[in-house]
């Protein structure tokens, strides 16, 4: 696998300076754009050559059966895949005669940047045809963060030797050609032509398709209009057919003469409204572009994102690698959420088919947290998504015999789609994470409309949940059995510590909750027994624990078990899934992914310091990091109990996740929870952002524990706390909270109460943790930043 | 669901009177006729109406491909479906222009006989065709026991009220239309129409048709020829296309005259030999048949038969019900096993096609401990078909990350079929059932060629797998995780009890072997070290116990499970497979089949009285019995523990399992080892017969301990043991060991030794054991035969 060799490091964009065919699918990735609504990927314009075309909308997907060689109680009957809906992308360039496609001819110059604060895509590229008449096009292309449902293009071809006679193709293309991909289950199931044509139209300038799902029963619309710039005599022509609806401009240009197109794409989709409705849908939204213009969307675009930046930037010194990264990770992670609107957030954002466009429970654990700080609005229409989907969750935990809610382990539209129970259903946490989702959010901007509403009705049902999915032994230990955590290389375990420990706050936090809104309780029919039986719960949760070790087990028994013999693994042999049984994964000491180390960050005030820092060397030299959840936590942790040359590395390894392709799946779409990750490593890890527990438990203190790695001279964050806009600006010695907007706010350092007020700088210092030995990891598993240099080229590069 | 009601109870036979259409394919397996290398269910002679057409060819196989909505490293590709073969059975009748079809007429009576002396199934039936034509129909049909290949039918039609004309049409037919079935996944998987014609033939009385199946590539020959004997004016004419080679026969008949059709038919298949061989050996099958004549081929039967019975019969007095049900389940033992030749016993033997015509560990377990005592030909058999696929199951190790062998889950021609790992790969203990029936039958049987031979190989890689699947912990105890014990309501288990008492007892017996066969454990690679690690890990085998509650455990950690609410679980709910999911099974205290009970049975000195006594009584309150592999352990155990009032009831659901239909699943076939079932109930229930170990731990001493149930009078058993045959004849109060042939033989009776000599019958007096509470069944799963009148009532008839 050819990794991406040519984006340059710089502080604002991506910027690619060349073209390699062989990695376009991920390049395709890295520059998709999108709203959280509308997803286009960084596809060329000319449609061709590509890795994988894509245009996806945000809840539109096809059902297909799941196919079960031995079938069982409760196992979903059908799944969800995203679907490529209506491309708009589209603009095919014929140059005398020959078609522009990038394969053929000469490419002379060709640059993509990726531009973060104005939310552009800009391509210029100087191309020869065979016949020797070469050409300049350079093309900008955005998806609309204010106008939800537009995205545009501008498009210009200039002939820079000699007189060419040029034809551009505009198009709404349906049903594109994918290519035939299999074997990695990680890769999405293949949805042939899924789209049903309804409706073409095409008349001056004006394009419009609106078609059907077959069996998911989705009505998709796509409409264009376009501004055309020419000399005289360019001439245009529209014709549409079920599937492709075309503007043909045709021009004659002289060196030093161009044409122009530019194109406003409106999409929209429904599974009640009517095929005028939707139609009507589209045709406004795309008027209302046109009235906007190319400028004004591209004026609102950059306005739209100053504000994000202003609340959001992570600034670091050292390492201009990690600079770009993080602010790539966070302009694709708002991308991925902004504009939802009671939409999942796919693992992937919309930016590719990896896991068929599911959402799981890594978007309201790793996604959710850096936009509670953020882009909280987003967070609210996340979680809004999963209250919509509650009916759902309610009946499948009463098809499994339960009480409550259980919400599925991956979907687009709210019903399971997990056909391989033990690492689906069995993953019973996903419903602990959504409901401290809820309530980290509601921590964080103070909404307290949400916490009566969608937050009680989410931790209500999700806390009956845990009580009957548990049970008492005969101490009266609470126990939950048979249940699968995070380390997807466990399965079926007893007394996941994760999952207890998540589950204990759902518990108490909802029983705190129907306290403070007794009128929404008893809508609920919350009692004092209910709540008392959450709150024993919670107090009698099993949190398994070896004292001959003096380490926390992941799972009961689990540091029992036979160690994977690393020393035998080859470094091909990983990702282990792919090369060896689950039984066998199952039944070792072999970690995928964080799971206690995810623990400790979400339950700080359950360990010791001493406790985490010998659990984190316990458990860091068994995870593999087959997930790419891993790194950050791995950072996390390793920051907290001062392996901060570790962590420095597993940042690396987070932030460069896609950049680098670690994983080699990027063309399949970005990860947006690694992504996520980034900022996570930064700002929990070397920023110490946690949720403290105060004396009752309930983790609703916020604080910070400030501490640099070597390498880094500075690392300065914004975050946004029930509306007051905090800095925290992290030296290598101390660090100064600055209150940039709002009324004064009281945070902990390093464990101290501190208050800051606007106008009114604290600095503090920053002391060093003792020096521990660091902990090792798996062999072929260090991170690359820790690799000598002998190491790094003995490291597979596959 | 109808059960059937018309089956009379007698000593030596099944006998129907009267034809009931809604369990037709119930019939159809209770009259199945079998040699173990062909099968043919009791279809009526004129193919019409049916339940389930079935001829089976023992390995004859389609594959499948197996489909996965979420695939997984080593999950198996390809599954394999027993197919119906070529029908040799039919013989319609069209009588004055009306097919006799018996749905439509008039039926005047009608009988069917199964004699388990004569290995014969007679048939007679008066029929009236909706015109008012009265006739007589007898037919009888054996499938030969001495002459593998061949099947016979005598076919006779008179007319009663007058004079009829007639025509007979005598077949072979291929790709016969088989119903249609979904839904229950213990059902088998439907293949179209699976054989592809390459000859057929007809001429004068024969016929003849050669297939070939498409995926498996296996061809199949069948071939039939006739007698016909009818009135003057009797004519005949055959004819043949791909699918049907057919012989027409036609005759008037005055009443007193009758038309009489003796057939024939000779099957042969390969996988590796041509069409002309395999037409050539169905022709001399056919033809030396022809020469032996049906009274031939009855008479062989029936001394076939006589020598089985001296051999093998029990004698019931006092329930004449289950006297009937021990002959009928050792007939079809027998048919399903006499003469597979290297071939697998199928779950279902030849009567259906149940589990896909799949081999499970039950034969092993439960099937060849019957036919250890009373056919040890089949028992050698059956063992060295496992000995030939040993190259897969060494290459399924290897695929594994495992030494040795693993054998498979389910499978006809040896390689893994099952879909679902965790009730599959995760059952390893089906590797130490072959081990240690291969042990069992050396035992028995004295066979020392087979010890030294197929016995040392399985053995030898059978101990290789245990002692690299387990581990030793920090305090040196051997552990053996992630495994699935026969209890197929927890999975994925650590320790599971029953696992690792019979692992420990192949490590042993596989170092002992190799001490015994230094030449052949030198050829096997065996040296001192890896015996010596085989007797460690046996004598530091975890046997896990929970002292709070002086149980042992099923495994690890089971008594600290949730238990399952019998009380708030509907008697329609039952099987619990059915409605509720798997992970709600496995982490809960409940108990599809016997487990630890059946490790109890095959480790007897791995646990005191009083330790079995606790054991039963806690697992029998766990045990709902949904597998039909159940009754007859608990009953054993019962018996044991002194409950056998209890240990009766179990014997009567074991017995009628398939008589009354207990499972409602008759119709994909018997269940073979449920019937044998019956012989352990009675035998090595009230029998007592058993293994046990001497001081050295090895179970290598023969043991009876009699004592019956109130209800029975006289249990009678006959066992061959290394060539000697001996009955035990067990009284109320005493026992009577008579040797009726060979040199003298010691036993144990109640633990103390005993030699009998024959001609002189030793008495040994039987005490009673001391009175316990008798165990309590989960609510709605007492056996029948402990319910009161009005409980009855309560019960589900469903």
């Amino acid at each position: 696998m050819i990794t991406y060799p040519s984006f340059t490091v710089e502080p604002w964009c991506l910027r690619e300076t060349a073209l390699n065919l062989e990695v376009l699918a991920q390049s395709e990735s890295v520059f998709a754009l999108s709203n959280g609504h509308i997803g286009w990927r960084g596809n060329l314009d000319e449609g061709e050559p590509h890795g994988l075309p894509g245009s996806y909308l945000n809840g539109v997907y096809e059902r297909r059966p799941l196919p079960y060689a031995e079938a069982g109680y409760g196992y979903p009957e059908s799944g969800e895949s995203v679907i490529n809906v209506t491309d708009g992308k589209v603009i095919r360039l014929l140059v005398n005669d020959h078609p522009c496609d990038l394969r053929y001819g000469r490419v002379l110059a060709h640059e993509r940047v990726l531009d973060f604060r104005s939310g552009v895509l800009s391509r210029t590229a100087r191309w020869s045809t065979p016949g020797g008449r070469t050409v300049r096009i350079t093309s900008r292309r955005l998806v609309s963060f204010t106008q939800r449902a537009v995205a545009a293009v501008v498009y210009e071809v200039e002939p820079v030797n000699g007189r060419a006679r040029v034809a551009v193709q505009s198009e709404l293309v349906a049903n594109e050609q994918l290519p035939h991909t299999e074997g990695d289950p990680r890769v999405a199931a293949v949805t042939g032509a899924p789209l049903v044509g309804e409706e073409h139209f095409a008349q001056d300038t004006r394009l419009r398709l609106v078609h059907r799902t077959v069996r998911s029963g989705l009505r998709v619309g796509a409409a264009a209009d376009h501004l055309i710039d020419g000399p005289e005599g360019t001439r245009w022509t529209a014709q549409s057919e079920p599937d492709v609806s075309r503007l043909t401009v045709t021009a004659e240009l002289e060196p030093g003469q161009r044409l122009r197109l530019v194109k406003f794409v409106a999409y929209g989709w429904s599974g009640q409204r009517s095929l005028p409705a939707v139609h009507d849908q589209v045709d406004a939204a795309v008027a209302a572009a046109v009235s906007t213009g190319w400028e004004g969307l591209a004026h609102e675009q950059r306005t739209f994102l100053d504000r994000f930046w202003a609340g959001a930037d992570v600034e670091v010194e050292g390492d201009a690698q990690i600079q770009q990264a993080v602010r790539f990770a966070l302009f694709h992670v708002l991308q991925a959420a902004a504009r939802g609107e009671n939409q999942a957030i796919p693992a992937k954002g919309l930016t590719g088919t990896g896991y068929d466009g599911h959402s799981f429970w890594d978007i309201e654990s790793y996604v959710l947290p850096v936009l509670t700080f953020t882009a909280p609005q987003a967070v609210a229409s996340a979680l809004r998504w999963r209250h919509r989907t509650l009916p759902a969750a309610r009946q499948r935990a009463h098809q499994l015999g339960l009480a409550g809610a259980t919400f599925p382990w991956r979907t687009i539209s709210g019903a399971e789609c997990s056909a391989y129970w033990p690492a689906g259903t069995a993953a019973f946490h996903v419903n602990a994470d959504i409901a401290m989702a809820a309530v980290r959010y509601v921590l964080v901007s103070g909404d307290e409309e949400f916490e009566r509403g969608v937050g009680l009705d989410l931790l209500v049902h999700t806390a009956r949940l845990w009580r009957s999915l548990g049970h008492h032994d005969a101490e009266g230990v609470f126990h939950i059995d048979g249940v699968t955590g995070p380390d997807e290389y466990s399965a079926i375990a007893r007394d996941n510590l994760y999952t207890n420990l998540m589950a204990r706050q759902n518990l108490l936090v909802a029983a705190d909750l129907a306290i403070r809104h007794p009128d929404r309780a008893e809508e609920l029919g919350v009692d004092e027994e209910e709540a008392a039986a959450w709150r024993d719960a919670a107090a009698r949760m099993a949190v398994p624990y070896n004292e001959t070790l003096g380490v926390h087990e992941q799972s009961a028994g689990f540091t029992r078990f036979q160690h994977w013999d690393f020393d035998s693994t080859p470094p091909e042999h990983y990702p282990l899934l792919l090369h060896y049984p689950y039984f066998d994964l199952y039944r070792k000491q072999v970690v995928k992914q964080a799971d206690l180390v995810l623990a400790m960050m979400e339950s700080p005030n359950t360990f010791t310091d001493e406790e985490k820092a010998r659990n984190f060397a316990y458990y860091d030299a068994l995870t593999v990091r087959d997930s790419s959840l891993s790194a950050c936590c791995q950072a996390v942790l390793a920051a907290e109990t001062g392996h901060l040359r570790l962590a420095y590395a597993y940042l690396g390894e987070a932030a460069l996740m896609d950049l680098d392709d670690l994983e080699h799946n990027t063309r399949d779409g970005l990860h947006i929870a690694s992504l996520a990750g980034t900022w996570i490593a930064l700002v929990v890890g070397f920023g110490g952002l946690r949720r403290h527990a105060g004396e009752d438990g309930r983790p609703d203190r916020l604080g910070f524990a400030p501490r640099l790695p070597e390498a880094l001279s500075r690392v300065a964050f914004t975050v946004t706390v029930r509306g007051r806009r905090l800095k925290v600006d992290i030296g290598p010695a101390s660090a100064r909270y600055v209150l940039e907007e709002g009324e004064p706010l009281t945070v902990l350092h390093h464990g101290e109460p501190l208050t800051v007020t606007a106008g009114k700088p604290v600095d503090r210092a920053v002391s060093p943790l003792p020096a521990r030995p660091e902990p090792q990891q798996p062999r072929h598993r260090r991170p690359a930043g820790l690799l000598s240099g002998d190491e790094a080229g003995e490291e597979p590069q596959e």
